[in-house]
């Protein structure tokens, strides 16, 4: 049996077919419509997506076990709805019934982080671990929670946004893009690390980050961290702050949720242990009770490119 | 049947015998003693409760379904053991083991606050629903989780403690009794509300808040709440900023969790709806996905001074 993950952005429809190890056999996209409307629903593209790859993959549609898809935005996953996305346009899409008119197979819809936390637990980095903890630094801090080997989204499939968690209540924190002022994803996204690089930059003309950025042809998340590699002093204590933030909400959801392993991925995920190392320590140290509470271990995540495919697959599972 | 629940404190060992309704038909207490050593186990004055309790309802131990014992502290509430108590110093107690040599009953123990949030679930305001938040305003900040009609203790129950969720990363956040800066716990409790009191007393010399104080005696938690109630701009001030805080907490643990409803219990929640009220737009307004996402009921908990041995009575339903 084969497993069908559609992994929805907002520049691509991205479709697999997907072995129930978590192979990818076929693999395709087309770009995503700039506006859907009643009369052309997403669900029409997606479509496209799943005959392509059943025919990329020259499989029979009879032996496919289910169809995941994986978007981003407010899903009602228990009614195959997408509430709310911001970045593609839609509202009330009620996807999974639209597409069970082609398809006469279980259908899975919800919300990107929570996908690539259950890809992870079931493919990829957070395997043999039953309660897990995956966060994503990219443009935002996406979260999921993996509970007791199950996918916890809150009731209604309404939680599990912890990017959106203050953890600066002080007048000068920073605004965040959900209207909240102070929640972590103003301080521990790749957007922000960038934000505080280029800070720190024009606050320190010498330092190595401006010739780093120059050959990169931009400031990035991957800036201050070549800097401070480099042995600079100002990238570094981009970095150390950096760290911090990221430890600071970590050390929050532990607390609360205690998790086996903690799972980083997205951009910044490519620094590995060199971000991961002083993060394990540091939310060991800092957790409620770190003295007689168990550790946690934290992890990059491993499904890199294909996670948003192999998450998404994992929901047909 | 009957319950026994058992409310482990600082001053004293609480103790009732439960109907299943949630009645409590007869109850006593102890002194706690002022250290417990390996020939004297706390359990030993439990034992003394239990037994007091049985012959003051006049019931037969037969007719006892189990015993619960809520503790505050870090509790392995899956092998009974008390892994480790501040106020009462108490490191790796097997209470459990030990209780069952004299009992052959089902014997449960918990954190005291998750205690009060399964009481609260079963007999109390939390009745009905399926997915609460329970917080306590009192010398800290408590907070358990039903999920899903179960409570939840994060693995190995060693989370839970939503209390200690950073939500000043600031340089001027304040110290938490647990070693961090910036806990929802130096903000939201019952005792930063008293600091936060004072120091608007200090900066307002006018306040009705200094005849109150002296009318009551004391600095309390009710101070501000009685001088805003008649009017008073800083004491106005200080219910408002306090209420933002709670507020930004609960925030927090709406994004992740989706509660139906939130509990607030501990002192401060007898201000109920002037407290609640507030705080329940304040919530649903704030929470993540307002527009699209499911609101938020915020109630005060009822079970008030009997909430110690009912929600421990709760572990043994």
């Amino acid at each position: 049996m084969y497993l069908i993950g559609i992994d929805v952005g907002g520049m691509s429809i991205k479709g697999g077919v997907v072995t129930t190890e978590g192979e990818i056999l076929f693999k395709t996209s087309i770009p995503t419509t700039e506006k859907y409307t009643s009369d052309y629903s997403i669900s029409e593209d997606i479509k496209k997506v799943v005959d392509a790859v059943v025919k990329g993959a020259n499989i029979d549609i009879k032996d496919v076990k289910g169809i995941g898809i994986g978007q981003p935005g407010s899903i009602d996953s228990k009614n195959g709805i997408i509430r709310y996305s911001n970045n593609i346009a839609l509202e009330n899409v009620p996807v999974v019934k639209e597409l069970q008119q082609y398809y006469d197979l279980p259908i899975f819809i919800n919300n990107d982080a929570n996908c690539a936390a259950l890809g992870e637990h079931v493919f990829g980095a957070g395997k043999g671990y039953n309660d897990v903890v995956f966060i994503t630094l990219g443009t935002g801090v996406g979260s999921g929670f993996i509970i007791d080997g199950k996918l916890f989204e809150g009731r209604d499939c309404a939680g599990a946004e912890g990017g959106h968690m203050v953890i600066d209540i002080s007048p000068n924190a920073k605004p965040c893009n959900c209207g909240r002022k102070g929640c972590w994803e103003a301080y521990a996204s790749a957007t922000a690390l960038i934000r505080q690089t280029k800070e720190a930059m024009d606050a320190n003309p010498d330092s190595m980050m401006h010739r780093i950025a120059k050959e990169e042809g931009q400031v990035s998340g991957k800036t201050a961290f070549l800097a401070a590699k480099q042995g600079d002093k100002a990238g570094r204590q981009v970095v150390d702050n950096y760290i911090d933030y990221i430890t600071c909400g970590l050390v929050n959801m532990v607390n609360v949720f205690c998790p086996e392993a903690i799972l980083i991925g997205g951009g910044i995920s490519n620094e590995k242990e060199y971000l991961t190392a002083p993060i394990q320590k540091a939310v060991n140290e800092g957790r409620f009770g770190a003295a007689f509470n168990p550790t946690v271990e934290v992890k990059t995540a491993s499904l890199k490119n294909d996670a948003g495919i192999l998450g998404a697959a994992a929901l047909a599972l």
